[in-house]
């Protein structure tokens, strides 16, 4: 069928001076028009003069809409014959037809995704995507902005940025920039006694991108991870999106506690990885022993499971000086077992998003396989002017300063809270990091207790949501404080409004 | 059992003036002891006074030592007597038994590493770990450094830099920066046609990372996915990480075959997902043309599958103006099924790893909560800088220039190559983007021609790698060659080279 071609297109109207240029809007027209099928398939349109002509515009005008709409393929354009419209499918139809299929409705999620989405509480989620992020005391995970040294800084990246060649902005390699990966391997060598290679060094975008990896590489549907108890939930979320199930294992103030981990009923003992922070577990600064170290490295032998070990705040132990690393412990098969996961978000700041990871030598290519098929490396400018920042010593002299800053912060609060609160609230003093523990009373509901801080203008997380709930017992309520971002005057008022905000929902008397 | 107390330890060997503190090698030399079991569990240790004495170190040296060797449990310090040694277990006996298991060998792979080793070539694994990466004609996926306005991106750099705040600098919308979602989304709807919100758009690590992020959301193990045959590699390689299986379409001149998709027997009519570059099919170049794109989405409704739109180059197409996106069709029930992929390692540079995914409503919270427990966004410093860039009308210019000069360099390229080679060795010029293809005899080996290429300063991708073998056909050889990174004396200094090799390789005469 070859309709009678028509001699005029009343459905169009072009208009002058609009933002668009004439030839988009004849373009945009006539393309609705042919969706709509108001134009049908085989319809004989006007010639390019013809359609000028009659809508008063330059021939330039009118070929240039006809060359866009035959590149794709709205119109078949002719040697010497008037253009016709292609065959489109009519919107009616195919849009009728979708519609009655129920699969018209959303997407299906993967189980992954599902998965997730059933671990992750929706009021964080929330949180997250209404952009509440600030920095108030107590919130955790926060750095402390005016301690950083900007204009150091500032002067490594303006120079790397300058100086970037081809090569830097190609940069290829999974694993990340050969220069700061060397940086990175020295301070840890020096910093946490690692003993490593190069080639064994990723830069990741930080330490949960590193975690995901590790579950990526290491863990199938069904296999068991075990996960410190109490521990952060976004770990627990990593192990289910790769479908594995998180076991948690308690904590005490020896650390982890292997026996139960690798008991037959009440652990897992075959399970594939585990993750453990040695240097602080979150939230309550508990170290891993040297004998519990050996233990767990023994289990993972005979498991053949693989201990990450995350260092997120290893360095910054301000009592004594740090313990070395699991990497450190240089003992004949462990260190083919253990993934050491170390990040920039706290010792500089998360924005940054660096990190690290260091693998056995066994793992190197599949992990930089997983790395080539997902986000690469991360930026290459980033990347250089950190590693100047490490070599050229401001990153040490950096530390320093936190660690002291930190420590001045976690006396200060301890003993205002000590001053303020009743016996029943009990702090925990870590040796390091940035965060304490204030154990509440049995009965005490954290989550209200901190929605009422977060109405007062303070932080803090709740110790339930970070414990796994277990058959036969109730999950301890707590506060979980981070102390390392804010100077001290804005620390005393917040300790004093935590305090009031306790005692009057445990029904204690508050001291003055 | 409690060994008699030594009262010498003949094997502590102290260097004076080492890099190490005299306290941290006492550490470090008892650790080892107890660690080799030459120290026992129980063993009585001197005083710190007399270990002092016996060593001819001072008093505070010894104590700093035994507080080290506390706090990470080797040895149990006891008030008004002496230390112990804690109940390490003897590396002898752990490590034998360690040793015993055959686990003690690599770590188990996840079968997502494992099925993502069997698709990417190791020899390409090879040169991305060893560094190779290099910018010569006619390599893929490079950007011209020269064409970039440097001191202006230095500019918006700096600014943001200087002005970053605690809020910046905390950043936590797994979406990334708002100013830049609005800044990509604006860009977008005017060059690309794209309607949506800025709720919808996520800034990711580059194209790769959106990807890999869709299969994650949408994909199960087991799933099929529409891939485009020939296709990218990088683009399988993440769609056999999540488990799915990647279905080849032909491509032909009017891009994705539909109709082949769809089929029963020759394509995967349940599908979940399709992965589909509608701008230019790589490497071919084919457009999707609307009668398709209208296919594609109806069957998309029909199975309620999701349509991947991969717009890598999407804005580079320099003859005409850029055909709309999917997005771009605004059509009911349409958007509601499709993915936007953009990225800005063409337009910019790929070490700059920022890209952009643009996802229905019904699926932001899924996708937000997998970057949440995954690599969160990218540095807040970055994605500020693109967008003052892009805001105030630089990215656009920049386009305008790199759209002229990669025209120009389409046209030098084709032109010389159709002069030097045989007719039986022919180019196909794409409309836009930065590849084109030349198809080679179907007896040549274009990985041999890659090769010797290679050796000769050319670099090259041949085209059998990007096609799926498929019974009873043999790959169709070719070359793609990337033609936008470099000036045209390069370029055509390389298209000698190419004539003169290909020439040889087919057996056909080089003309001059």
């Amino acid at each position: 069928m070859v309709p009678a071609r028509s001699s005029s297109h009343a459905f169009l109207r072009l208009q002058r001076g609009a933002p668009a240029t004439l030839a988009a809007q004849l373009v945009e027209q006539l393309r609705r028009a042919v969706l709509d099928g108001v134009l049908q398939p085989d319809h004989l349109l006007p010639s390019s003069r013809e359609l000028a002509r009659e809508l008063g515009v330059s021939r330039n005008t009118a070929v240039a809409a006809y060359e866009a709409l035959a590149a794709d393929g709205t119109i078949v354009v002719r040697p010497r014959r008037a253009p016709v419209v292609a065959h489109v499918p009519a919107r009616a139809g195919w849009q009728g037809a979708a519609r009655a299929q129920p699969a018209a409705s959303a997407p299906r999620l993967s189980k992954s995704a599902r998965r997730l989405a059933a671990v992750v509480p929706p009021d964080k989620l929330d949180a997250l995507l209404e952009g509440r992020a600030r920095s108030r005391p107590f919130g955790v995970g926060l750095p402390d902005l005016e301690l950083l040294p900007w204009r150091i800084l500032d002067r490594c990246l303006a120079r790397r940025f300058r100086a970037m060649s081809a090569a830097d902005a190609l940069l290829d390699d999974p694993r990340g920039a050969p220069l700061l990966r060397r940086a990175v391997l020295h301070h840890v060598a020096v910093a946490r006694g690692v003993r490593a290679t190069v080639d064994q060094v990723f830069i990741t975008e930080g330490s949960q991108a590193a975690i995901d990896l590790c579950c990526r590489a290491l863990l199938d549907p069904g296999d068991a991870a075990w996960v410190e108890d109490p521990g952060p939930l976004a770990l627990r979320a990593a192990v289910r999106m790769a479908g594995a199930r998180p076991v948690p294992i308690p904590v005490d103030e020896d650390g982890l506690r292997v026996d139960v981990g690798a008991h037959r009923r009440r652990g897992a003992p075959r399970a594939r990885v585990a993750f453990v922070s040695p240097a602080y577990a979150f939230p309550s600064g508990a170290r891993l022993t040297l004998p519990r170290r050996i233990e767990l490295l023994a289990w993972a032998g005979r498991a053949g499971a693989v201990v990450v070990e995350i260092d997120y705040e290893g360095e910054l132990r301000f009592d004594g000086s740090p313990l070395p690393s699991l990497l450190g412990l240089d003992m004949e098969g462990v260190k083919d077992r253990v993934i050491h996961v170390g990040s920039f978000s706290r010792s500089l700041f998360p924005g940054l998003r660096l990190g690290f990871m260091i693998v056995p030598p066994a793992l190197v290519r599949a992990v930089a396989a997983v790395r080539a098929a997902s986000t690469r490396s991360p930026p290459y400018l980033l990347q250089a002017a950190l590693a100047d920042f490490i070599d050229e010593g401001h990153f040490a002299r950096h530390l320093r300063k936190l660690k002291q800053a930190t420590r001045r912060r976690r006396d200060l609060v301890l003993a205002e809270l000590g001053r303020l609160l009743p016996g029943a609230v009990r702090a925990r003093a870590p040796a390091g990091g940035s965060v304490l523990t204030l154990d509440l009373p049995a009965d005490a509901d954290d989550v209200a207790i901190v929605q009422a801080l977060a109405a007062r203008g303070v932080d803090a997380l709740p110790l339930s949501r970070s414990t796994a709930s277990r058959a036969g017992a109730s999950r301890a309520p707590g506060l979980i404080l981070g102390f390392g971002a804010h100077a001290e005057p804005a620390l005393l008022e917040a300790a004093r409004t935590l305090a009031a905000v306790v005692a009057r929902a445990t029904g204690a008397r508050e001291q003055r």
